[in-house]
């Protein structure tokens, strides 16, 4: 689609260095119409299952935009008033009073990607020519809803106009997948496909992980009171996601660790899990010891296996208590993943056909850790910046960071990650922008040709992604 | 004040690109005249209370500026030459013998803030129109000694000709503010205000701290010898320092730990406290139960709460016998502010009116910690580069860190922080040129529109500071 | 020697702005043709003291390159395939065949540092004129043995080609020194020389340490089983490494820990350290109490101590049974520099005439505790970037973060550490350009004179080397 239209200068993120620019500018022109591959991400299978329309502009793009309301309530604005729901169920703002509070405070987004991300939203999809203010706010609102009830503003439609050749959602290991179901019967998969993210029966610390696991084991038939029919609902819970497209699992992990035990012990600590709540540093073992399991059945079945690592969840007890998750208090810690992954690259590291995908939360890893590990381990590849990350200047640290020891074949290319489906065009176009700057500073400083750096653009923009997914 | 003279040249600190540099000097000249907000620092009351004239280029520029004589030690120039104070009380060197050996190794200090600091302060205030050298020490020295005794070097002219607005100092609790009060009967408080600082009765690793803390009782009339005494101690003396101006109170510690305990073990450990020395754990316990109460305190009687973390102090131990703290030997460590303001945030993190600026030693914390805390929290701001960060690249790496995240409503301005009088207007232009120089950037990358950037350069050099700080 | 030839853009990594690049520009004439010191680094004494020819491209470049077997390793290379040795001695590739699987994949180092370095070499040293490719592998193989067989590629030739003014090798404590001593009787140690490095006689964990360590007291007929007696034998090998012209010890070692005990304990843990293996606790005070006394050695001999702290070594298990230590499976980690220099700088910090090198991995530690360290004592510099990080980007964020709070005069100039002999002047070269485009940076800001930059220019390619290391 043209991403170059209404609020957005075409020249937007390029150096300012003219020679730097021109080149830039040539690489773009390169990549700008890639098809998007979108191997990572949180849409809503529902929405292309069901393809209805989207109900309005407030429950589109503010609601579910964790990046937004949270800025927002860090200078005061109630949650309440922005629509996010509240556990207890009472009543919160909806539509246009959203929109309203969102308006009145998009100032607060100068200078940063939330801003690029709207902008692009509003004015390439939605066709708005004037940025956000309180005072147009009512008029984009009507304007934006106008869209929305169009056809061509239907999922599958979207899906279509962005160029998406496919795109990932993200599913529990009991999610009956009843929507990728749907899609299978229409020949959407494919197009959609889903990704197999067991944290709720792999994380003691799970909410109602018991009683998951339990379930866990009546889905798959398998005994998931020993340890190793346990690891048997993986692999064959794993294998049905596959029918729906999954060539990938996700495991969202507070740390790094890894851990290996003699089956004795590891179906000791299971026993201790089915009884009742493990102790802090047990619960950090079991998933450990899960993260290694898991690599394990990634060498045997050839899944690409994502670690994302490095959150501190909920950090906001008052907040988590009232509407519980993903409401913008996980914050970034530190990460070891030297130590972290010694016990599964030790047991799994050179299994032949092992991908790891590693995404980190501490950028001080890019250098020291994850591009000397990428550089050196066949399984291994550097996920893209994630989260807080996935900016221009998180891209530019990034990229700073990890090509000259681990080179361009070791990244694994770019996810959007987002559960904000209008803003998946403007992530990957943040993205390729950012990719030609850095190539096109390469090239002024001779560091690079220029026909190399039209290889680079396309690999980091399309192949790499394709290539670390096995798409 | 103009400081574009003389040494200075008009553009330093811009970019090199002719475009982004013309938008730069255009913000630039939009907040180079604003009045100066200094809210954190630490100048002598008595200088604005007693309005004597200084004494020499030496003891204004080079005694008190550890920045200084740390480099020159760190190449061999004996402290006693520099005329560092020594705890026995022999004799240092004074006055122009100083100045000699400083110009000797003036070249030491090329291309660090260090000099742009110094020049600015002996070109546009001082007059110098050549750069120091040992060839013109001598006749800078007179110059500048000549300059000093004129009123208009007075500590209040200077006030005046820098467009000072207000100015913090920073009392410790035991402090009677004599020259605060002098100040006050002539109607100077609020051109000068103080600021709270506890440290020698919060910390049980402070020098007397015991003897600190009786009389602390003495002066609050508070039965400090048990818990919520001293706090009411606290509260009392805060208020005594409200009337002296005081918005914040600032605490220097060495790690950002918090910490909650039931009444009746903080009761238990001030008891131990009162007998006799801390373990080391205990007396972090001590100062993290601390930070949670001066939290308390501030969520009560709206002060600003400052938390300097991080420098681990007097590292080197002989240099602390022979001539005791602020030697330049305090080093930074790394800081976990997501798990050390835990205690602190769950407990008041929602108080309504609770501000609490974070400064920090540990960059690796800006993106990873500060800016998601601060774009969450009502109640977190991100106070600027504090000390060796405090610097061109050091704000360049601040802004490139922070504000994706935080956005620019979540950062708190500037603070010079310093002991250097003269060195206030630098410090503040470098802030401004830097902030300008980073907004021109992101506007000629066509990230922000130039009417936002001029109003968050002005929010950086001047709104941001005062509403922090409650002014 | 010239390096503008062939491949080489002359404009290679100065910076776009046409302006800042002039600079960069002028600067760099006054240091390119700079003699090379290189005060560290891992060529082989026999290539000197024997001045055979090398014996082919592929054992010259490739197998001793671990920068390039470990990228071609994570992409799925053999190392069988690229000649890599294995500890079973079983056959691997060699010659040409090595060569084209070098070839095959060259286009992976796009953009990396070994790019620079390789093309470096083959343009400007061996007279290659166009980009290795999987066409031309072997017409450049050939191309390259016949220049090496001619005199002028003789390692002695080379050294004079290259500009050396001095280089020094590493060796360990038990080398007898048979090269050097061959280079004494010619007259050539000066232009080579050695280094101290006792890491087998001062880590337990190092392999055959007990055994190295009965070795040790044979050599230097010091009573190793005594504490006292085994640091006499380090003063005496350390005056036999003088006599070869070493000036600088070197110790690798896995964290910046140092420690110091009564001699009683000393004694106890050499006891339990002849007995058999220490635990790992134990072997990591044995380190640190070494590091110590070194440190006093070198207050007393005047030796300069290097310390390369940070690597986790041999990380791969499965790599390290079956081709030993330096596979690229070493990876850095975080380092604590201000709580692990403690000891060493409590005991020995003002010892006249001390100098300590401080080498990190852990890039996070330059801003944050080795700028302000080296900032503060006057033993103490900061090595360059190391490893990993002796790149173009490295370059940059070491610069960026470490001179405004160190100064210029803090730091060591420049170091290879290559086993690459080729390498040596690509190497010095990036650090030059880089140097230049920083300097030229700070001026075209107006933070430096154009004067002085050329006075820092010529002190970070030259002076500052010989300075730190005594030569």
């Amino acid at each position: 689609m043209d991403v170059g239209k209404g609020l957005l200068h075409p020249d937007r993120l390029f150096p300012a260095d003219p020679a730097t620019r021109t080149i830039a500018r040539d690489l773009y022109e390169t990549v700008r119409n890639l098809p998007i591959v979108s191997p990572h991400g949180h849409t809503e299978p529902s929405w292309f299952a069901e393809d209805k329309p989207f109900e309005d502009a407030a429950s589109l793009l503010v609601i579910p935009d964790h990046y937004l309301f949270r800025m927002l309530h860090s200078v005061g604005v109630k949650l309440d008033d922005l629509g996010v729901p509240r556990l207890d169920g009472k009543p919160v703002a909806s539509g246009r009073a959203i929109w309203r509070a969102f308006a009145a405070q998009y100032h607060l987004f100068r200078g940063t990607p939330s801003s690029l991300w709207v902008d692009h939203a509003m004015s390439s999809v939605l066709g708005c020519d004037e940025p956000l203010t309180p005072d147009n706010a009512d008029k984009l609102y009507d304007h934006i809803n106008a869209q929305l009830a169009l056809p061509e503003f239907r999922p599958r439609a979207l899906h279509k106009r962005f160029g998406i050749e496919t795109i990932a959602t993200t599913e529990g290991a009991l999610d009956p997948l009843t929507h990728h179901q749907k899609m299978a019967a229409e020949g959407w998969i494919g197009r959609v496909r889903t990704t197999y993210r067991p944290d709720s029966v792999t994380d003691p610390d799970a909410v109602g992980f018991r009683a998951n696991l339990l379930q866990f084991g009546e889905i798959t038939g398998a005994d998931v009171t020993r340890w190793d029919g346990m690891v048997d609902a993986h692999r064959k819970r794993r294998a049905y996601f596959r029918q729906f497209g999954a060539t990938a699992t996700d495991h969202g992990v507070p740390t790094a660790f890894t851990a290996d035990l003699p089956l004795a012990d590891k179906q000791a600590l299971l026993d201790t899990a089915l009884k009742g709540p493990l102790s802090s540093a047990d619960a950090e073992l079991f998933r450990g010891l899960m993260m290694t399991e898991m690599a394990g059945l990634s060498a045997e079945d050839g899944m690409v296996m994502q670690i994302h690592a490095g959150s501190r969840r909920n950090t906001d007890g008052g907040l988590f208590q009232t509407r519980g998750p993903n409401m913008g208090a996980d914050i970034p810690t530190r990460t070891d993943w030297v130590g972290g992954l010694n016990a599964l690259l030790s047991k799994h590291g050179h299994a032949p056909g092992l991908r790891v995908l590693l995404f980190t939360l501490d950028e001080t890893t890019y250098a020291r850790e994850l591009a000397p590990m990428a550089g050196h381990w066949e399984c291994l590849m550097i996920g893209p910046p994630w989260w807080f990350y996935d900016s221009p200047n998180g891209i530019r640290r990034y990229l700073d960071q990890v090509v000259e020891t681990a080179g361009f074949a070791n990244l694994a290319g770019f996810n959007d990650d987002t559960r904000a489906l209008l803003s998946i065009p403007a992530r990957h176009d943040v993205w390729r922008r950012e990719v030609c700057r850095f190539l096109a500073q390469l090239a002024v400083e001779h560091r690079i040709s220029k026909k190399d750096a039209e290889i680079v653009a396309r690999e980091l923009s399309y192949d790499n992604a394709k290539k670390a997914y096995k798409l």
